[in-house]
């Protein structure tokens, strides 16, 4: 037996426009827009306001959000929403914006500090509304039950999995894709790519999660080098705002694995790019996940649009692990660790937090402290 | 710009002793649970009874539900709800007892007649919790935001639409199946083919739903025969819940098409089983669908295992309609119209309602009232 769920979905060019009314659907009057610098730059959080003045809602605004968002900055979100009175939240932005809304969210109606609720089904107060509007393709915040938030004392990042977090509409607008760089493209792009394959091979996989699993990376498989190659390539942006959200139905469902362990650990104590983690730890798993299951890394190859038929499933796993490397290559993301400042000295304890993070139960293979420590080594 | 809506599914063998749980954590505590008397001889509603004990919920049985269920029976379910002073509703069974409690919600909480909700978005309270648990793999109102109920005085089938419909929870379990008749496994399971086709083909459909449609199709060709060949075929009554499943997720945000118009139209005039008229029907309005998008009726052969790789749409187009038919002689279902006891001169009268059905406004092909009366003379 298995559950399934997700949110209210609206996609599609000039969506955005439609975040208000979807507000006041939910029966929201005074909403806090949750976002930062960039996106505010790119006119998408004006937008988003707009939208709600036309929809006769009082709207305020926090754009105080870094990446890899901290504790901290969730405090002072949810400081906001009760000082303004607020009644529901909208995440405008990718991951980091989203997972500060729904954090705040949790502190505005549960109380106490974030760390309380790290881990899996720890929230007992219903939420607020909650309408996330994604401006990369890469996160799926906007329809999963996660929010990575980092305990800046710690230097943690905490995975927080509870249904509660499953936002109540996700406005999905391939439109806000244009403004983003190359270099977020590509590395946003990676992480959609690394949730399709971990949470298709993820022990809590279900035909409903595999539904999805299989669609994100026969997408993004095809549409990332097109949409990291052109700003102006709307079909590429489209199929990539599309494979993120099937790639985050299916790992909010499934579930990921000891790509997203190690990368949260890594997270905690570099300010890196989480897609830029992803992309350099991703094919390293991939091998030594392949023995856990080698048929599904065969289908895996062939979404990847790759000849498998006549090959073993191991031989064709390898095609998929060849695939990865061929297109962080050939998309400008990072190879190595070292190239973007890792340090070695850190392995150990990261190998240590990256066993205690959530993600790695559903793994599909068994995997010792040694074992993630020589995994940290291999992606130097 | 487009919507997509589900509820929570919680799936899988032996997730009906799950019911009550469900309804606790939607805040319920007293349930009024509407079956028919075919699902109580069968047990399940006992089990849900007793699930809803054991979750300390009061629970009450309304089981007065018939095939194509009617307004007085709405009514009489509404007042149940109201007299045991409910506060939840779960619907077990077929689409007649999940519509008949859906139709009830929408009376206890918004008034009036259900006929003054007919049509499109016209329910404005919200409803209580809604939990359904199907018995059959057929009908998808457990996802959908669809009830169809009988008008008796106008003898006419009402199509109501609302997002408000769409349950809360699904508990989908495949064990429920065991216990139906052959007969009745073949008429339901070809109201999912026809589902899965008509969501297709649908003008409304998206890249959303057409993953649910084309998974529908794929697996109710591959098991519906298997299915109706033997009760304890435990993966074949796993596979055709999975694709009745999709294909009321398909169905419930693409809308349908002719045959669903024709057939609630027929379906108001006669007792006939919904999944028989539609199996009647549907290989007739695919051969007038198909000029419309040829393209995606060779899809659809080609989810059905036909090999149409070098045949044009349209020949590929004809080998999915053959597929229908044989399927249809293959399960013993009715092959005409008249066998089932319908009588040429009301082929006038249904044709005119059938064209003012919802259903027929995301027909592929556009359609007259003399288009209509022709295809129901050729189901003759």
């Amino acid at each position: 037996m298995y559950k399934f769920v997700m949110p209210e979905i609206i996609f599609g060019s000039g969506s955005m426009k439609h975040t208000g009314e979807s507000c006041t659907r939910l029966g929201a009057k005074r909403v806090l827009i949750v976002t930062d610098e960039g996106v505010t730059q790119a006119g998408w959080s004006d937008l988003v306001e707009t939208s709600c003045r036309e929809a006769g809602l009082a709207s305020f605004l926090f754009s105080n959000v870094s990446i890899n968002p901290k504790d901290k900055e969730v405090e002072s979100c949810a400081r906001a929403y009760l000082d303004y009175e607020c009644d529901a939240l909208v995440g405008v932005g990718g991951g980091s914006a989203i997972d500060t809304a729904k954090a705040a969210a949790v502190l505005a109606t549960n109380g106490g500090h974030i760390r309380d609720y790290e881990g899996v089904d720890r929230i007992s107060s219903p939420l607020p509304p909650l309408v996330m509007v994604p401006t990369t393709a890469g996160s799926g915040s906007e329809v999963s039950q996660f929010s990575v938030i980092l305990d800046t004392d710690r230097q943690k990042k905490m995975t927080i999995v509870s249904k509660s977090l499953v936002p109540d509409i996700a406005v999905v607008d391939p439109d806000a894709l244009s403004t983003k760089s190359s270099y977020l493209t590509a590395s946003t792009g990676l992480d959609v790519i690394t949730h399709a394959i971990e949470s298709f091979v993820s022990v809590a996989a279900t035909p409903l999660t595999d539904v999805h699993a299989k669609n994100a990376l026969a997408l993004s498989s095809r549409y990332l080098r097109p949409s990291v190659a052109s700003k102006y390539n709307k079909e590429a942006k489209e199929q990539m705002a599309m494979a993120s959200l099937h790639a985050g139905l299916a790992f909010s469902n499934a579930i990921l694995g000891a790509v997203h362990a190690m990368a949260h650990a890594i997270g905690g104590r570099y300010p890196f790019l989480h897609g830029d983690i992803n992309a350099v730890l991703l094919p390293h798993v991939m091998e030594f996940n392949l023995l856990a299951s080698p048929d599904k890394f065969k289908e895996i190859a062939s979404l990847m649009g790759e000849d498998v038929q006549s090959l073993s499933p191991s031989a064709a796993g390898e095609k998929a692990i060849s695939f990865v490397k061929k297109l962080s290559i050939d998309i400008g993301a990072p190879l190595t660790l070292s190239e973007m400042g890792f340090e070695e000295a850190f392995i150990p304890e990261i190998s240590e937090t990256a066993l205690a993070d959530a993600c790695m139960i559903t793994n599909p293979r068994d995997i010792t402290a040694e074992e993630v420590a020589s995994l940290l080594r291999k992606a130097l």
